[in-house]
């Protein structure tokens, strides 16, 4: 279970952190971690701090963005801090490896996501993930270290899967699902074919777009499509945009589509 | 609960670690930290890695023994990684917390005690403790750094403290939301205008309609729309209406819809 599992790190700047937590992902038996756009080094620093987990750090994928580390996804989770002002799906450690140990046998990846040590993810982050996962911590002092979080997060993997091996999974609707979701690449290709969609029906305004995508976001995410939905909705989007006129566009008759 | 607790570490080398662990006992809203006969000091570096949880630094009681520090506890755990000959009660970190927690309302004193960097407790100073606690790890790879040894078993204190203070739900994706769910009705209202859009844009065929809405019924169903999300799926229908071509009808040219 837990090599389905992927720890992704954006931007960390101390390589010490890097380090740490490649110790406690090799601890709990996690292996794959991810940078994304890193401002520290995996140098010696982190060596150390990793303290014979050494084969993580040469194993570490880096990648430039966010969406290129998680694209394989089916269920990405994002750490997340502050209450942001559109609720999303949010979990604790416990119920955030649960859910991964529900979606790996099913053959899904799963992404964690760590943000800065200075401010976390950023809200377009935290708009990619399916769902967010907070630490309850102390109201009056909340500064968790990331490599802390990261061992946090790696313990309840471990405890859920020592529970997982003795008891069947069921998947997260409680019913074995018929198709493999969609990664989250794929996800990416639904919303920006339906945000193009919107704009050329004149529902979307790219002038004024408000929280439309966001919202829409949220709604198809948290229900976490799987390959054929997302077949679906992208069919539906095709023929809506074949079938609409555009504002200001000039008139073609439709002489194909009569009869369809 | 969590000021009944006592955090004990013995002999520890390295003053990042007591850094590292004041910031996590903090983070977790623990305050009270023992070192017993330490070999490093509570110094800069110490400071610098306690990243603002100074104060229990400030307000550390050191010890010269593991007896003196454990005398008012009425409850201690030891943490224990190999197995010693003499088996002794053991348990997991979340079991350790509900013991923790079962104990603290009677008036009792806790202290979880935490060994060396390189050897963690000896036999004597485990067979002082009630019981052990034993964090699962990687059995190819078990190193964990005792700060976040520490880190674990604080998050699992004050899960086990926040289980017993709040049973409050907060929705089915763990927060509040922000707008009331859709009601069954809205939900009708917005499948039957869906198949309809569905319909009039030739996407599906009345005469074979398969499992199409079914299917978009559960997608939907399953993420548990609120009205505002009705109201934007709605809207987008009503766009694509209004904007679409049906096959067979007569062309009508849309001025009503140029500048939009």
């Amino acid at each position: 279970m837990l090599d389905k599992i992927q720890i992704v790190m954006v931007n960390t700047t101390h390589s010490g952190n890097i380090g740490a937590a490649a110790r406690a992902m090799k601890n709990m038996g996690l292996s794959r971690l991810t940078l994304v756009d890193p401002i520290a080094a995996v140098d010696e620093e982190a060596i150390q701090r990793s303290s014979r987990a050494e084969d993580i750090l040469h194993n570490v994928r880096i990648v430039s963005t966010l969406e290129e580390a998680i694209a394989d996804c089916g269920l990405v989770i994002g750490t997340s801090a502050r209450s942001r002002h559109i609720p999303w799906p949010l979990m604790n450690p416990r119920q955030a490896a649960a859910k991964a140990a529900e979606m790996i046998p099913a053959g899904n990846d799963v992404a964690l996501v760590f943000g800065r040590e200075s401010r976390g993810l950023t809200n377009e982050e935290l708009h990619l993930c399916h769902a967010h996962v907070h630490i309850p911590t102390n109201p009056d002092f909340s500064s968790l270290n990331v490599a802390q979080a990261i061992q946090v997060l790696c313990y309840e993997l471990r405890m859920a899967m020592v529970a997982e091996e003795t008891e069947e999974e069921e998947g997260q609707w409680g019913v074995p699902w018929d198709y493999p979701l969609a990664t989250h690449g794929e996800l990416e290709g639904l919303f920006q074919h339906m945000e193009k969609t919107l704009i050329d029906i004149g529902f979307l305004d790219p002038n004024t777009p408000k929280q439309l995508m966001p919202r829409l976001r949220r709604l198809f995410q948290r229900s976490a499509p799987d390959k054929t939905e997302v077949n679906i909705l992208r069919g539906m989007l095709a023929m809506i945009q074949k079938k609409t006129v555009r504002s200001g566009q000039e008139q073609t008759p439709p002489q194909t589509e009569q009869g369809e």
